[in-house]
């Protein structure tokens, strides 16, 4: 049975592959320490769910509307708001099942096919994907390493841009790299999207998963605001993976296109989760505290053991729940030329999984350093001890 | 700011419309009986809720496979197969947020831009969204009233296939309907679908909401299950419209493209509701039987007011929870010559809110006749008779 050709441009997320390559080692007896998921293994707060089954209680099992039970918008307009110091009204939020939603339905509702969109690489995987399966031309601007993260090669981005470029996403607080924009970087994005009349995707998933510091928000630049569609999720900070619940919040046009779309494409999000987002934002903060407090200790931990590495470059993240060193040296003192063929052989004597750079998008022309990605939010500090330390003690033995 | 030219073709529910009419009426004061909703106003079964908190409690929060868990895959492969006595495996099935999303899902698996797909006209309008957004060639096929309910007019639709149709969207036990093929009009589908190969979506939302009689499936006819996609819905026999529960039955091929669009569009469907419907599917039936009571009480009065006004022509369907009424002869008798003036008088007169034939695709060529859709899930039978009678009351006092 042909299907139809658009099916042939669709990416998916290649991560996939590590988890099934983990539950088979591990169906097989072995101890596997997943840093390979993007997942939190913390329970959502009680609060939340206690607010659900109110909701539910109160018989919201029925239809909702497609953009969102008015209470949520209300309390996800005035939180996003006050935390970028801007003003979104209610009906520019439009609840979603989850942040990745998000992503399709500014793609779908801002590029024409044949229209390019600048994403990050390494970046989320989706981004490429539904700018290709919508056809549009993927442009991926380059990260580098630098004593401190990882920064934009803005000429690189600069030289992409053609008169039919019409948006950019732009992941700060990014994964897999873990780093964020300086004040200058930022403003360099904020400057070139004004010049070419870019729409911006600013995906904010990680924008409170920080343990230092203060996030800051391209929309909150002069200029930038009606160009900017957020990304929020829930997932993150009340640790909420699995409930789906996001928000795109956008200028009116947009915000009422995405509206329709889910109108089409799912009817609404779930309508007591709704509920219980509620919750997560206007109840107690105790909880959303108590899981960054925990993944605080974690990166600690994590890095901890990854930095002592001999030949692993790892920066430390203020933000997010992802360590990304690069690992060339030690690659190459280890005989490894495929930083997949390593990731397998630390999975098989160690028992740590994760992913590494090829998950993340295409390699750019002429790169020559491996780098991994390290999540730690799946696994608690003792266990990324025993883990990481495993890892590092196979990799001293055999230099 | 300029929009994606593909957002000019992406249709809508337009009864949205008819909630907003009605909210409005209602905020001034005025008692309404909102028959316009197709929604059910009666509690999830608790087993299904208590299940979900299980899952809660179990940890089961955070993201889980794009395809649905096996569990609920497993479940839903068993009791669909049984029902139709025909054998799908746990890997034919991808569960949605919902059943909507198979909709937009199949139209993008099978159908390139410029292929055409058939549809039911009057029926569900996210059909011809759907095809239209992604660059299909939409051919609606109508449905004529009979003395009994309504029938496809076959050779109608045999005369809107060209070689570049692709698929039919077939609902049997329709909404807004409420009618059911006979055996020999199924066939005939079946054999249409099978001359010209032919992918069948079959919308079997209303598969188990049925009074007496029993269903049978296209898919379940010779040579069918190989071409035919199943959409399939918690959402009315558990009352569970707001948890956004379905899934796909598909052709492995067919299958594995949806799940490859789940991992893109939304990641996985909300983990813990999937463990409530496993509870749904294996556990007590106590609770859908008493849902179907009441559904079918609720059709006895509804149908019981609405054929006794003389003009109606208001067949008593086995199905649904929806009646369509011929209503030409009361509009003419009263004077209207637009379904949506009818419709809103008797809003303003009476508080009785529904939709009509316009919120169900356009008209056919040549088409005089009125109808109007009353949703009957939504009121208790008390309601469903005060309504009703005084709308009937409205219209003899006019005559």
């Amino acid at each position: 049975m042909a299907l139809a050709e658009r099916l042939t441009n669709l990416g998916t997320e290649t991560a996939f592959a590590v988890s099934l390559a983990a539950a088979d080692w591990a169906s097989k007896g072995n101890r596997v320490y997943p840093f390979h998921l993007g997942d939190i293994n913390l329970p959502t707060p009680g609060n939340i769910a206690e607010a659900m089954n109110r909701a539910i209680a109160d018989g919201k099992t029925g239809y909702c509307p497609a953009a969102g039970i008015m209470p949520l918008r209300e309390a996800l307009a005035a939180d996003v708001s006050s935390r970028r110091g801007l003003q979104w009204s209610p009906s520019q939020v439009v609840v979603q099942p989850g942040g990745k939603p998000v992503i399709g339905k500014f793609v779908q509702t801002v590029m024409n096919p044949g229209e390019g969109v600048l994403y990050p690489n390494p970046g989320y995987p989706i981004y490429e994907s539904m700018i290709e399966y919508y056809g549009g031309v993927s442009l991926a601007y380059r990260y580098v390493q630098t004593d401190t993260g990882f920064a934009i090669d803005l000429d690189h981005l600069r030289s992409l841009i053609t008169p039919s470029t019409r948006a950019i996403i732009y992941n700060n607080l990014q994964n897999p790299l873990g780093c964020e924009s300086s004040p200058e970087e930022m403003q360099a994005i904020a400057d070139i999207a004004i010049e070419h009349d870019l729409i911006v995707l600013a995906d904010e998933a990680y924008f409170e998963m920080r343990y230092s510091g203060e996030s800051h928000s391209i929309a909150s630049l002069p200029g930038m605001q009606e160009r900017t569609v957020l990304l929020y999720t829930f997932s993150k900070k009340f640790a909420m993976t699995g409930w789906r619940l996001g928000a795109a919040i956008a200028p009116q046009a947009i915000a009422d296109s995405i509206a329709k779309l889910n109108t089409n494409d799912e009817s609404c999000t779930t309508h007591f989760v709704q509920a219980a987002g509620v919750e997560g934002i206007n109840g107690s903060q105790d909880g959303p505290k108590a899981i960054l407090a925990e993944l605080e200790r974690r990166r600690d931990a994590a890095w901890g053991e990854l930095h002592q590495i001999d030949g692993f470059v790892c920066p430390k993240p203020e933000a997010t729940f992802y360590l990304f060193p690069k690992v060339t040296a030690v690659m190459e003192r280890m005989g490894f030329t495929d930083v997949s063929e390593f990731a397998t052989a630390a999975l098989h004597q160690t028992g740590v999984s994760f992913c590494t750079r090829k998950h993340f998008g295409r390699p750019q022309p002429g790169e020559q350093d491996h780098f991994v990605r390290f999540a730690y939010s799946g696994l608690s500090v003792d266990d990324i001890h025993e883990g990481l330390s495993g890892l590092r003690r196979w990799i001293e033995a055999a230099s």
